[in-house]
């Protein structure tokens, strides 16, 4: 057994809806008086994730106003990658600058601060190099085609860090205060990176947590860091020939009931690397999580997957993904966003104005089988992966149980109608090319 | 979804059995002429976990021979704690010397290192910082009544931290080179932190495995370090009362098949961290893990658990223990050699010779529900955690479903007599006080 300590008390619920209302209610048997666990408003002025008794006078919040920036001499600037750099591919590339903020139980947050892109200096007894105490989010920063810099929908970002981060054991924030933070990293390196002449090119955004603590007991971290990266990343969603699944076998399973695989912490990604491996290597893109023997379809490599259908009754076309309620899917923004779209646009006879039939929209646990069933009876119509890394990807093959399942790719063999839909809509947004729902999910990064 | 990029292929099993020829039975299906994912013992030469195809030379393998030493400055050794230094209880002291290895897909291993203890220079995007690329062995170090260092079966913990790395997609290596390089930091550190004349003391060894790849994509990392340090542990083995277990309620699963649970693996901690707050905050000392709707007891904490109790039809007494086989448990070197020793003193009518009533020994899943039966029919005789950090620790107390299940302590009231036997004998083998056993399951570290 790993050794551990008494720690102090905490008592927390999870959850997978990431409204400010879904959080507040996962949190609210949390004991505020011992162990206040976050704000979720900047207007809250309640200290987080402190071991103090509430007698005590509150430890400072994190607060994005307090950020202390140093920059990167220029001439210490790293080039900016051209488009056709292979470097791009490699994933390694960072921007100037990041962002950090220290915690501890005794001092709260520190003042975050702005300095050049550099290596972090841990302990070898840190406890995220043993515990997994880690967690992170997945956004991009967009230049758009009107010369604007977007996030897209980043309060929802914001708020899932704070429940992944609750979820394993890190202090909270006011999301509120990160989304300030990762604005100011933006607004920073945004312009020499994402140049306004190179519209629709994007940088990845990784705010991450980790546990610090140089203490070998298994034990709920004292000490934490938040920072925030910019990365250089190759776009995904265009896999040539669409992605290739291949669903994995009854005795390999991602998360389950009870566990952490809604949440985005470093344990739901290390242990599917070894599968991932192997569907690569028998020349697949990723693995279907199949969950359970009746083979509940959960998502794709670390991606929700959508699927198109005639239901097999009534006829009728279904959007089709798995629901949250069991916790073992993380509550993608990009798959929340095609289901907000879907029902907006998709689920009447308005639907005609794109040239697409009318959708019913199912969130529920749907199986393998009645997929390859649809196969068999010509009734799979499409589908998809979605996330904020590969977006929204074709799928052209599944292969279960030693069989493919072929999945049409549309009329032009690209991709199928609702999957260009979503894609293409999405884009809009994320590109400053539609007001409609833009002025919403999109958030324009100031100029600096 | 978090990004990915292709990687190279790995084909490798799980395994729970910890010898050479379990572990060689599960790396069996790895391709060794694309990636061959390890070594097993010194003597054979392949190189392990490089992507290299077969006929390019050799990558270096992990060599303990080649270790570079640097030692401390005299005048910079740290003071060692005294005894009764409040600071040993902090887990945060470490000894004045570490080992680390690099590794990399195109360099292979390079030479170890032997250094000052120290901080780690990580770039922010590393593997393990966000996908807990990682995984670690606990071990102690013990200074003998006889006055020799002592370690107890290490074999067995470098086998599973080679079966950890394979899990977590991290590079293989030679078990038996590992086991040099922890004997070299020992024989380093040793004689000044366990001073001859305190016999009956330990330190904690922790050799660590994290991918250090400064990429972003969620893929098989390419750079990993292996590294190896020595802390100062209070003994946990001395709960006041007994340890006090709470049973995990039903929407709280800590692994499950097909998972990872087996393997010393990060993920399988910083997850359980937030219920482990809880129920110390409650007044126990640990969540006994409970798996699936029928309550099967899985581990206490992250340390094995033991129950003593006489068998409702015949009226023998059993050791009953959860088996390896749904991988959902640590193998643990504890459990192991208590069972080993179970087998061989407790089994037959021999075990008079200790005063004590012969045993059945069962490794098989067994419920919560059977020990509350048995402690309603006054049958339950005596229960335990075992594992490294906590060593032997008698039980007390669970509470399952809001009802206190008390656990016999024995006549003197702090523990059963099996307890005490396992205790002493495990005790009598790790601080050489044993020759029988002593000399096969103990390692004796070598002067410096």
């Amino acid at each position: 057994m790993a050794p551990m300590a008494v720690t102090p008390p905490t008592e927390v619920e999870k959850t997978s809806d990431l409204t400010l209302n879904g959080i507040q209610a996962a949190l609210k048997k949390a004991a505020p008086s011992q162990n206040p666990p976050t704000t979720l408003t900047p207007s809250l002025t309640q200290p987080t994730g402190t071991t103090k008794p509430s007698s005590s006078p509150p430890l400072p919040e994190l607060d994005a106003s307090l950020l202390q920036c140093t920059y990167a001499d220029p001439s210490q600037l790293k080039p900016v990658l051209a488009l056709d750099d292979p470097e791009r591919q490699t994933q390694r590339v960072s921007t100037d600058h990041m962002i950090q903020a220290a915690w501890s139980t005794t001092k709260g947050w520190s003042a975050p601060t702005l300095t050049p892109y550099g290596p972090l200096s841990l302990m070898p007894s840190a406890s995220c190099l043993h515990y997994a105490t880690e967690c992170f989010e997945g956004m991009k920063l967009y230049r758009g085609f009107d010369g604007k810099l977007r996030l897209f929908r980043p309060t929802l970002n914001c708020n899932r860090m704070l429940m992944s981060s609750t979820r394993i054991a890190l202090p909270g924030f006011p999301p509120a205060e990160l989304l300030k933070l990762i604005l100011k990293l933006c607004a920073t390196d945004g312009n020499r990176w994402l140049p306004p002449h190179q519209p629709g090119q994007f940088l990845y955004i990784r705010p991450t947590m980790i546990a610090t603590d140089a203490a070998i007991g298994v034990q709920r971290p004292s000490e934490a860091l938040l920072f925030i990266i910019l990365t250089v990343l190759p776009p995904m969603d265009s896999v040539p020939g669409g992605v290739k699944l291949l669903a994995s076998e009854d005795d390999m399973c991602r998360a389950w009931p009870g566990g952490f695989g809604y949440a985005k912490v470093g344990a739901n990604y290390g242990p599917s690397l070894v599968a991932q491996g192997e569907a690569r290597a028998r020349g697949f893109d990723q693995i279907l999580w199949l969950f359970g023997p009746e083979g509940v379809v959960t998502e794709a490599g670390a991606s929700n997957f959508f699927v198109v259908w005639k239901e097999k009754e009534t006829g009728k076309l279904q959007l089709v993904t798995n629901s949250l309620d069991r916790q073992i899917i993380l509550d993608g923004i990009t798959r929340r966003s095609v289901l907000d779209l879907a029902r907006e646009r998709l689920a009447s006879t308005s639907s005609s104005s794109f040239n697409l039939e009318p959708l019913e929209i199912q969130e529920r646990p749907f199986t393998m089988s009645e997929i390859a069933l649809a196969a068999e009876e010509n009734r799979l119509v499409e589908a998809f992966a979605s996330g904020t890394a590969w977006f929204v990807a074709p799928v052209s093959k599944i292969q279960w149980k030693g069989k493919d399942i072929e999945v049409p790719m549309g009329e032009d063999g690209v991709m199928g109608g609702y999957t260009k839909a979503f894609k293409g809509w999405l884009r809009g947004i994320m590109y400053g090319e539609e007001s409609e729902r833009g002025n919403e999910w999109g958030v324009v990064v100031g100029d600096e």
